[in-house]
């Protein structure tokens, strides 16, 4: 079986408690196990600071730029789940996007978080408006829940890039 | 009539933001109104880090040599808050209280926020315990409204202090 680093899990995600919290609880014996442990972990033992450290750790979406990830493997992670997001985008809506994500970013305090696996742009920037006059307390706990799904599926992506069984059967 | 200073409402609530955003929507025609704004500016403009500051200005309960205070009012206010609690502390009420609050923030990356006006060390100590088990977010949103009625207090003292009248009649 192989063993995961630190480091695996912090590309899952950016908060350093998790990852040291994830390594703590290692071995898994199933990627189902170390969902369990992850939402466990995330919701309960990681504090609002490591929240907010995870949070920074995400490139604003539509910004290609950017070294917020931490580790290499984590910014191929962004640029895959923001592949159907930059096919679908136009210099407009990219441009609306940029603007749209400052606000937030100014608003709240930290970068717009969304599991945009799959979504584009249009889609994406639908869902930043309609949480925007969110309450900053309301839009923690919902960017919370969306780092929480982009963990999911990298945890799903660690598992088999390790050549782990990715269920109990 | 008297005019407020952005010090003044940094003595109620020590968020830079909520300060300035007191100071833009003064002057106000009453206390009441003041609580009305400060109600609205604190749970839906003031972000997590204005929130996390904010309690960063409050010294432990039980800590009379804190430097945590940003202003002499607001230093000597919570002297006032805490009295009770003082007065009705033993040694070692008052080590368990210590040792509680350092646990709270060891989890929590902040100090614990009670409104502490006229509750004794045991009540606080029970609710200390009480909340300890929270999630990190459940305890965020908690600490934020205590920190509410403890600058909903403060108002009234400031405008007493200033010699505004403190109510609409």
């Amino acid at each position: 079986m192989m063993m995961m680093e630190e480091s695996d899990f912090l590309s899952c995600c950016g908060s350093t408690k998790f990852a040291k919290e994830m390594m703590a609880a290692s071995p898994f014996s199933s990627l189902d196990q170390a969902t369990q442990s992850a939402n466990h972990i995330w919701f309960n033992i990681v504090d609002i600071h490591g929240w907010l450290e995870a949070f920074g750790a995400h490139p604003q979406i539509g910004d290609n730029s950017s070294t917020a990830n931490k580790t290499r493997t984590s910014a191929e992670w962004s640029k895959g789940e923001q592949s159907t997001a930059m096919a679908t985008a136009t210099d407009s809506t990219l441009q609306e996007l940029l603007e749209w994500n400052a606000q937030y970013r100014q608003k709240f305090g930290f970068v717009f978080i969304i599991c945009a696996s799959g979504r584009s742009t249009s889609e994406i920037l639908a869902e930043l408006k309609k949480r925007y006059p969110n309450k900053p307390i309301v839009e923690l706990e919902i960017a919370a829940g969306e780092q929480m799904k982009i963990t999911e599926l990298r945890l799903a992506k660690l598992f088999t890039a390790k050549g782990m069984k990715t269920s109990l059967s």
